[in-house]
């Protein structure tokens, strides 16, 4: 699927022959995760396997200038990497906010580290280690992770909603990442679900963002308590609005907290108004939805799909296969590896 | 963009080598249109011209069954293109609703034609007419015209918004039509613009069709006049809320008659709220708004796209062009033809 360009594979992965043909040894990608808190590198395998990882506190490297923190990283998992006898092929970085992927530079803005904007970053790490570096959106790579190693296997179409602090998406149609005429492309967490509903922090309004994220969780459960003296939810944060958490919001729902079960009831529709969007207007064979949030969504399966189901053509909600999978750092890592695959490939063909 | 497969075109259209080399004499394709009032069969040049129709109204079309209807018009554009000299090279017919494209079989349910569901259309008309023949959902069809003939052309990513009665839409991305896993590609019009909005006859909620399409429009204002009695927009129905059209509800909102600028104020916004999807979530070159409703949207252009721009990344926005282009049945009969020539280049490759 638009992958298979090479003719020096292995009998056995015929696929890979393109991107592995001119290295020797076992190949190892290094991909990156530029998170909020952390910033993660990870050594992994042809098959997706994330064998060790090195991190960064997103600070700290802000502290040494993000680039330099990420070539330090790279330098590290490369180290440990040649420790067990095995080369390193290729770099790929996933980054919040837009991306120039074609020349691989950071746009603006770039949330959680803003002195990457402009840096040509791709260029830098393939010049400084000499192998093909690759940047993304994080999401973008998240897709084309899960879509070559994860819930989206042999899928030809996927779409990726991953809420997190915020909310970002990936789409890929035809064995393609849609990644915009700007680089917008996948931004369905800043899509309106409700064309009058309340402010968000990107400048729209009624983003899923303002419903389905930690943030907009969070916002929204600290702007009802505000409104509702005395609230439950208010006293489990010991009185203190601004220690609610959207992890707090989602346990208080469980055990019926009335202000945060209708900040979780809001989370759901939005999200079913979300997919029902996507299955109706893309019809994709596959959506995971992931992110920090997700573990939390994860038990709300159930309601979320007949939130859906409110929305969507029932015979197209029944061909696309809804998945939430819990977020996790390897999947970003394993995410921006499938980026240099597929990178490699797309450039070659 | 996937269309030039052929060897054998003139130098002049080395694109349309494939399709047209085994044909003698400048070649005309046959591109129909199963609307709700009309069935059209257009003779269609290379270029996308419509030299000639034939119509005929869709009771007519029911009561001899529309099959059949569709075969006598295919036949009548084709002795009158015999007379002219001329060669017919291929039928494309575009159908409402959801189509199994690959096997030219037209889906459930088929607005404004049931006897067709499950009918192997294009199977039946290449058998009768000894030429190849293709379906697809008509806004499928009318999204490939624009890209290939109209206000996409030349473009890699295009979106149709039709607003008819109903509300389609078709997605172009990277060259390929989303048909999507179970043929609802591009049914953006039935996807929520407001998760907790009113009911759609669709047996959804808060779709875009419902504030937006002339059926929407007018049972909007229908609803509304029956709150408020007195309404100048009944009284200009005369005093019938039947009688109000969609029509009526723009000029009277033109006029500043309260409840039609109040209908229509809500149509702007909620297209403009899923134009914000499509370029935040796709971010595609081209954004086309068409259809029978089109014509009245087009002098609300500037709000509707102000209204987009609350929602919207405003540099996403700015790289997608969005075009208002009033309704015609010539378009989605070149948009017939133009799915004729994707289909010999699609199914060459």
């Amino acid at each position: 699927m638009g992958m298979s360009r090479g003719a020096t594979g292995s009998p056995g992965r015929p696929e890979r022959g393109g991107v592995w043909g001119a290295i020797s040894g076992p190949p190892i990608l290094i991909g990156l995760d530029v998170g909020g808190t952390t910033i993660a590198a990870g050594a992994v395998t042809p098959d997706g396997e994330v064998l060790l990882d090195e991190r960064v506190a997103t600070r700290d490297a802000k502290a040494v200038g993000t680039p330099a923190a990420i070539e330090a990283l790279v330098e590290r998992v490369r180290a440990a990497v040649a420790a067990r006898g095995l080369t390193v092929a290729g770099i790929g970085v996933g980054v919040p906010g837009p991306v120039d992927a074609e020349a691989g530079v950071v746009g603006d803005p770039a949330p959680h580290a803003p002195d990457l904007v402009d840096v040509p970053l791709a260029q830098r790490l393939a010049a400084r280690f000499g192998i093909p570096a690759f940047v993304d959106n994080d999401v973008n790579a998240l897709a084309l992770g899960e879509w070559r190693f994860g819930a989206g296997r042999g899928a030809r179409s996927l779409v990726v909603l991953a809420a997190g602090t915020g909310f970002g998406g990936g789409v890929i149609l035809d064995g393609r990442l849609v990644r915009g005429v700007a680089g917008f492309g996948g931004e369905f967490g800043h899509a309106p679900v409700k064309f009058d509903g309340p402010p968000c922090w990107c400048g729209g309004r009624g983003c899923l963002a303002v419903y389905a994220s930690g943030r907009g969780i969070t916002e929204a459960a600290r702007a009802r308590v505000a409104r509702e003296a005395g609230a439950a939810l208010l006293q489990a944060a010991g009185g203190d609005a601004q220690r609610i958490t959207a992890e707090l919001v989602f346990r208080m729902a469980t055990d019926g907290e009335p202000v945060a079960a209708a900040v979780v009831d809001e989370a759901c529709r939005a999200l079913g108004a979300m997919l029902a969007t996507i299955v109706n207007g893309l019809n994709p064979e596959v959506v995971v939805v992931t992110g920090g949030v997700a573990g939390s969504l994860a038990a709300l399966e159930k309601r979320i799909l007949a939130a859906a189901a409110e929305h969507a053509f029932a015979r197209a909600l029944a061909a696309t296969r809804i998945t939430i999978v819990p977020g996790d750092k390897r999947l970003t890592m394993r995410g921006a590896a499938a980026l240099v695959l597929y990178e490699r490939a797309r450039r070659a063909a």
